[in-house]
């Protein structure tokens, strides 16, 4: 850490220059764009051109909310060999990485400005037609492919010290899978839903279930995750589609990744109650139909593609033993299902919120959108071990909206 | 390794010399000990003491049935690390680290000339009555006191770095999980077993299962467990308990250790019908009911001070969950129940045998212990997760017993 220091935007103006990236001489201009709370992005290009790269650099804290704590600047190193990895199994289908600076902690990557973020999409109710198979095709091949199915033994254990990563993961422990179940400091949370929030403060079948679930999250060793999959982390034209953002990298389980994305297509879900005074009806309950349809169809694909590659891929001796892949399938969702349900809880009660909620203004209208989130989340977690195929839980997700 | 060679007896002694672990001008005798077909081990003491120090150093290769293959040297920190640790959690019930070399591959530790290895004691069918207590103690702090239930996190994942261990895994992973399954070159077996591997090779069920088993073993990160705790990695008098050669030692399934202890002692019960012909039945069938009643007493110990630990030093949030602990205990019940399964299944099939079964010269009457052992090891393995009490084992051991 000893050469770091944050850029400002003459210097990482400087800085990219010298990678011989744009021809000697190039007039380039430099925008910061990020929102500076974890990390400074530059935006850099010839004056004359559409796009140029992107420069990343990790700041040395993390600023939420007002407060300020500190933050392992090892996240660059894991989000740049995290995007390498993903973009030999997924070429494409992430930034492309030009350079990393350890010292400086900042990558140089491909410019997306073509692209929006996909939460972005989701609020203005775009649809995606090939958004499912892309993310499902996407999520198939990295988690298969980093996991011991297919990696050999001793890779498999080096790749897990590669992507140590226990700053992240604390993040992740405390803000999803601890502080949301009691009165934490660090929540914030719609007044108008106290009386929910104590009911889940005070439901021990959900714990229990929290327990277990964040057990998996703390041992269970299966695959190179993104950690962080949600929505805002996906990048989207009509056709394109790049998955960002990877520093919460690290071994652990698949359904984590799965869980994340439904979360945050059914945290859009719950959102359009929320938008009963301001959108007709009508155009609500398609969207709604939409993301439903869409998390079927995510499914499906990343089954298809799982199977197809765990039949030309798996070197694991035990995996063609009979019946394995079905069951091995089979809990991924179901741990998909228990995680869904605690990231949307998380987004609803904990520290960190999503732009499709936290955008209504009226507090009343925005806490039917969160009580539809949070009782789809606790039948998620509740009823997660249960789940015999992805139409329980679009199933499910429809019937706690009837309920409601 | 550049610094590394092989000590011969008197230098060895040298070496000791040295390190000032004996007064100045002492006269020292040597003698090799081990077998050298993994490690040497040297036993140094002064001419007219009873006792004195072991060397064991890791050789760079491993010898097993004619055979030479590389093996890592880093097998040595793991094993003298691991000793620390249990002597932290277990003081007394580990042999003492005196010194570690990392570049000569070798540990100088307490010597342990005053106890005998559990094995051959339970070959010459001794009884400790003080084995259960002191094992089932041994198993519940090292493998709680290393989890996520009571380290801090960030601890945790960087111990798991310090005891990654995939050389050696990857023979657990090959002889244990994945060789005895089909005609691989490093079985090797009773030729009148024929018929019944044949069968266990042709089992969907059984090898299902295998296959969800050595998931467990590749991905669960769950606390530092020993890796190799059969009855001849423990040593005992008639009041003390000793565990050694943690060498296997990584981040695996709690269930691994308890299920390999639980094996061991299986073996010793199936070997007994090997021994119809040179021991009389009442004792045979008197040290049969010892062994299923130790393993009572093991698992009752283990949970018992599993419990109590649990309530005093758990740190982690959730352990707090109504019913998070009976579960835990419960599935490491399961899981033990199907890693003794596999572990019996090898030591009959794969290259690794025990001398409970080999010692029986006659094939006939050993084929009558190794069938039974591999009655109980299938049982095991495919009953595994429906297991809900220590008594389910035993009593499946003798309902394989009464059958066969």
């Amino acid at each position: 850490m000893s050469n770091y220091y944050p850029l400002n935007s003459q210097q990482a103006m400087e800085y990219v220059g010298k990678l011989g990236i744009f021809p000697d001489h190039s007039s380039l201009v430099c925008r910061e764009i990020g929102d500076g709370n974890l990390n400074l992005v530059f935006h850099i290009k010839e004056k004359s051109a559409a796009t140029g790269v992107i420069i990343k650099q990790a700041l040395p804290y993390a600023r939420v909310v007002g407060e300020s704590w500190p933050l392992t600047l090892d996240r660059a190193r894991i989000e740049s060999e995290a995007l390498i990895v993903h973009h030999c199994m997924c070429p494409g289908m992430v930034p492309k990485v030009y350079h990393y600076d350890p010292g400086l902690a900042l990558t140089v990557m491909e410019d997306l400005s073509t692209h929006i973020i996909l939460r972005k999409g989701l609020m203005a109710r775009t649809a995606y037609p090939l958004f499912a198979k892309q993310i499902g095709s996407f999520l198939a091949r990295t988690l298969l492919l980093t996991s011991d199915i297919v990696l050999d033994p001793l890779e498999k254990k080096n790749r897990m010290i590669q992507f140590s990563n226990p700053e992240m993961c604390k993040i992740t422990e405390d803000l999803v899978f601890t502080d949301p179940y009691y009165d934490a400091e660090t929540n914030r949370f719609n007044p108008l839903l106290d009386e929910e929030v104590k009911k889940i403060w005070g439901n021990d079948k959900l714990k229990y279930q929290i327990a277990k679930l964040k057990e998996k999250f703390l041992t269970h060793s299966q695959a190179l995750i993104h950690g962080d999959l949600h929505t805002g982390s996906i990048m989207v034209t009509g056709n394109d589609l790049k998955v960002i953002d990877p520093e919460f990298a690290f071994y652990g389980p698949m359904g984590f990744d799965v869980g994340a994305l439904f979360a945050n297509l059914l945290l859009s879900y719950a959102s359009q109650v929320g938008h009963s005074l301001s959108v007709e009806e009508r155009k609500r309950k398609d969207y709604q139909n939409y993301l439903l349809n869409t998390i079927e169809q995510v499914w499906l694909a990343f089954e298809q593609e799982f199977r197809a590659l765990w039949k030309e891929q798996a070197k694991e001796p035990t995996a063609a033993a009979k019946g394995y892949v079905d069951d091995y399938i089979m809990r991924i969702l179901q741990d998909a299902s228990g995680f869904a349900g605690c990231k949307m809880l998380r987004r609803v009660i904990g520290l960190a919120h999503v732009e499709d909620l936290e955008s209504i203004e009226d507090l009343e209208s925005r806490a039917k959108g969160e009580k539809l989130a949070l009782g789809i989340g606790q039948q998620l977690v509740i009823k997660g071990d249960r789940i015999q195929n992805i139409k329980d839980i679009t199933s499910l997700a429809k019937k706690v909206s009837s309920d409601g």
